[in-house]
């Protein structure tokens, strides 16, 4: 590490009123922290940055309030140790870990920032371990499989298909057997999901009216909805929902910019006439099933049969850019930001 | 029967704007029907009037569709079988059946108007075949048991709770070992679930705010919430939930009398961050369980552990009122119409 350096971090400077901007940021360069003894060092190549982030300067999600302001933004990411004083951790492991918006951060392993030492496998890139082989890729699996339990012939539809969770849902419908429609907002998505990912047909919301051409593309009804965007779209997919229908709650990036009191969706009784389930579930209470998401999708990776698409903005000053993009759905694949491109080694 | 009786029918004449009224509805006296050759005569003694019945009126719920105007109401009783040219029915048969708000129908047995030949149960009034031994004390049967599935402990609150369906639930979940909130439309009705049903805390939703009334006597959350009215109060409940905790969706009176756009619940992606399930069950789904709830119910009232509550109006004359009633959450216990209390024989 070059005494020259800082650490670039991103502060959040106050709480949008409506959509939110990258002014709602505060940039600041710090200097690299020094680990003290029982504390790593990381340095953060790569960072994810999706849309329910947005909810650390609103409602605060799941944490039930937002972050204070003047506090680092939330984020996750993968890193390097390059300074060690932490007899579990030698410099040059690669771990993932709650890093925030920054280059540098330092950990005591377990409580202030818990990191995670990953078992790269070695054949598949670093950075898929963000998604396909992280969170995202363990919410498709487990969402689809234990949650949606999907059965060949049923028609599932998914939302924000091109995206992260949603691309591999998409896949893994199809391998087990489903009829699968995505919804997507660009037609260059709805184009990669039907003819690279093999999906039997996409919709682009910006472009058509949702409710009427899911009522086209799926005439026999729809068996399981995974909905990872709230809103209207999850009303027209409630309206079309076949007897013993699984709805599965996985997000709502439609409801993240809003006031606390989201949208609620109005067709909910059709869970009664349909005898149908709505149900949500929180991926890190499943991490029992983690290895076996990742060996499999891995394996996937290998065999071809599971395409991602990344999405990689450069330098940490992109950060804010980047999520304000993803709320607006214009990132194609998973939105990741590159902190090392300004040239610094990693 | 004597040639000097008529059948009083009610048909509809319009569609309410806003809620109902009587003036929705037109009396007629018609000539008591003649059976042909394999049909029945019924007279009706008893109709349950439940507060679904609006959406005959509206949205047609499962139907899809409203009644036409001037076709017969719809509407569930029981009664005997007064001639007989059918071969399986004789005579002086108990029967139940959509007979509509009619004091006589007729029925070929199966396709119009189907009927079923109840074996009543001699020492239990023949009217509970109407509610705790007919279709709402199979509702809370399975919706408890086979939906919700409650453990010891669980906190389980109810809306409607003093209604057919709410106060079987109520005192099913308190036998099974739970902490039961009921919610009910008055002190009296809150005295009875307390008092004589033995719930451990009531709520009157017309006088006291609900959500917070449920945060004071939940402390510990909700873990099985059964839905009957829909609206505000299933929002206060979402608000509540413990993880994996249980959203049974079985009515939705606060509903009824709106448009087709519902109340959609604002707080359903709790469902995510508590990964929680909201379903919903069609009874009529559940015909296998039928028998096991009625012979439990039957037994719970003989040993004096299950109590009902029945609101009767009299005449033929009442069936509106006594919707407007129900819906209103006037009633206290089941309503029910006795269209005998004119003095005629049944």
């Amino acid at each position: 590490m070059s005494s020259k350096e800082s650490n670039g971090r991103w502060l959040i400077r106050s709480y949008p009123q409506g959509e939110i901007s990258v002014d709602n940021f505060e940039f600041r360069r710090e200097p690299v922290p020094e680990p003290a003894d029982g504390e790593v060092l990381v340095k953060t190549p790569h960072l994810i940055v999706s849309p329910p982030l947005r909810m650390a300067l609103g409602t605060g999600g799941i944490a039930g309030s937002p972050l204070p302001i003047g506090s680092l933004m939330r984020g996750t990411g993968q890193g390097r140790v390059v300074v060690s004083r932490h007899r579990d951790f030698r410099e040059g492991d690669y771990v993932s870990g709650p890093f925030g918006w920054q280059e540098y951060a330092v950990s005591d392993g377990v409580r202030r920032i818990p990191l995670k030492k990953e078992s790269p496998r070695g054949d598949l890139p670093l950075s898929a371990n963000l998604h396909v082989l992280g969170a995202g890729g363990a919410t498709a699996f487990v969402g689809l499989y234990d949650i949606a339990k999907p059965c060949i012939g049923d028609v599932v539809v998914i939302s924000a298909a091109a995206g992260n969770v949603g691309s591999i849902v998409c896949q893994l419908a199809r391998q087990s057997g489903c009829r699968v429609v995505g919804i997507a907002g660009s037609d260059e998505k709805c184009r990669w999901l039907t003819q690279d990912l093999g999906i039997d047909a996409a919709i682009n919301y910006k472009r058509e009216a949702v409710a009427e051409r899911l009522r086209e593309v799926c005439p026999s009804g729809i068996d399981i909805y995974f909905d990872n965007v709230g809103g209207e779209t999850l009303d027209a997919a409630l309206a079309l929902i076949n007897p013993a229908a699984r709805v599965v709650l996985c997000g709502a990036t439609s409801q993240y910019e809003g006031d606390a009191r989201w949208y609620g969706p109005r067709n909910y009784f059709n869970l009664v006439y349909k005898q149908a389930t709505m149900q949500g579930f929180y991926i890190f209470n499943f991490q029992h099933r983690f290895e076996a998401a990742f060996t499999r999708l891995a394996a996937l990776i290998r065999r071809g049969e599971l395409s991602y698409a990344e999405d990689v903005l450069n330098g940490v000053e992109s950060l804010p850019a980047a999520l304000v993009r993803g709320l607006n759905g214009e990132n194609f694949g998973t939105q990741l930001v590159n902190l090392d491109s300004a040239g610094a080694t990693a």
